[in-house]
């Protein structure tokens, strides 16, 4: 078994929660059996003085199945 | 006053939240006096591309009494 | 374009999210043009074996403006 | 030849040695054989704008013998 | 599901893998449902100028079940 | 309830204590209720081949009142 | 010149040594030119109560060539 | 003597050591009697593919004075 | 919004300015809409005593567009 | 002006303090010019469930003169 | 007792063992009376999409004695 | 192969590259051999308000020729 990183910043208006969620979708676009994530960094846009945007660094790694990149 | 820490990882379905509780919750089984806890890494368990469970490490620090192991 | 960082804790009963609100939210009452912020260290405080308080440091940055201390 | 490693936070009104004489100390009380031990974060209480307590962390090493949990 | 970790130093004359093995080997005459492993700082014991120990240290999460402490 | 953090360096010619305690004391004069403060680098300024001075990094944690930057 | 990092976990049930050679060998497959590696965070996958499979975070370095993503 | 901390975020479209005198720049128009300063983060903000930004987070000591805050 | 990081080194044998600019030009080649970057670890390549190249490596953070990967 | 740094591990049966005077006397023996120390890692060597010895990792800065290795 | 470090890289074509021992072997080659050692960063050079060697980062505690530089 | 590293601080009143330059320059009087190095903490020295001096730890690496300390 051999697995792969790949690091996304998944972001939402509401929390950060659903901003992992976010990079976990993203991800899922792309890569196959993806088996775990770790939160990053945690950021946050601001405009107006409030918060705008949850920003969540999502280290995820999947399994490399044969022939997949 | 001394106090002690224990390590523990909770889990939830749910949120980030929700697992630090389960953290709290579990260690409140084992050791009284729990005073304050700090989060560590936090991981998820990903299943057919989704989120299964958020999994938070929390360092937990307890008063430590008299008698008390 | 120069920037400043303070560093404030924002606490809330409920979540994270909410500490980190409440934490934008004191720095908006003394800076103007705040662009971002990042999550720092995670604590709770934790009475009679229950969280009772999320705390949430938060690293903010703004923009500095003409004659802006 | 095995070691553990238990996590104390030793306090004193006078200073950061006696604080962690204290956590020391209250590992003697649990574990034989300690061996060695590491200062991590220290930290202090305030009251009043004045000092009233150093509290050091120490991670402590012991030797583990037959029996002993 | 909650998980536990405990921090322990095994040690071999031989290699970093028997070290960790060590370390593993002693968690499991004290915990039960031992699930993953992680190793920490590796250190030396050294004696007429040549490696005489590995030490490796191995935080190791297992699983809480009812009743256990 | 909310805080924040200013960093001070003190420094006595005696021990890390002393300098500890003067960053302390130099926050009241600008800030009012300070509740925590925790340890930083620690450095040495060296004259002569002799410490002449510890120098002590505080990151020093006050409560924010009403009105008050 | 210019290099690119990919981040593998290679496996091994035998030594961390192979785990590595697994992350390289798996890294070999899709990019060309691979000039150094670093090792990461060293974790262990242990069933009933034994080391069941050793894991290698890898960082591998490769030159980038005209015309290779 | 006491010293306090500001971290600025100096920029410029040209280099990091301007970036960082720009932030020296800034905390001169505020404090007096600045000592040192450590280069903290490097960011590029970055636009049509080009590097149009570099931003250099700056930790400026400087000695406090009687009556300054 | 979806981000992803790759992580380049760039090489240059006058600056480590240049360096970053190398990295940039590289990722550009391959992803569009590149937002910013962030500067890792600063290593020289030296030969007869001198140094040879400058080597940045580079966070670089880009916008995911719709069927990009 | 060029420094160099040697790392020195101070002890003392009696104080953190004690322990960087140790180092730095130790250093002084050797090089000259010296203008600054960090304190790094403190750790206690503990015999008879006392501690015996503070070890303090000294980070020694000095000038380096003409002629001198 | 005093004690100071020195930092070596041992390598190794067989493993990271061979490497660690390999740094030991150097450092006695010029000074006396080594304690113990401390893993550091491990890296690997990598030609023909194959390890050829195996780099260990070791830092080496030794007692200073009389006399000895 | 064996390497060791020293650790220097180069100095420079232009830019961090030159004060990069200062250490290679400084090492390459005392050790031959002298194959990478990297970049640690950059500080400034401060005077007039203005940047007077660069200051960049470097960590050099040199290979270890028979018969040289």
């Amino acid at each position: 078994m051999v697995y792969k990183y790949i690091h996304i910043v998944g972001t939402s208006p509401d929390s950060i929660a659903k901003a992992m969620e976010d990079a976990v979708d993203e991800a899922a676009k792309t890569v196959k059996s993806i088996r775990w994530a770790e939160l990053g960094r945690v950021t946050l846009r601001i405009e107006n003085q409030k918060i705008e945007e949850y920003q969540a660094e999502v280290k995820i790694g999947f399994e490399v199945e044969r022939g997949q990149k």
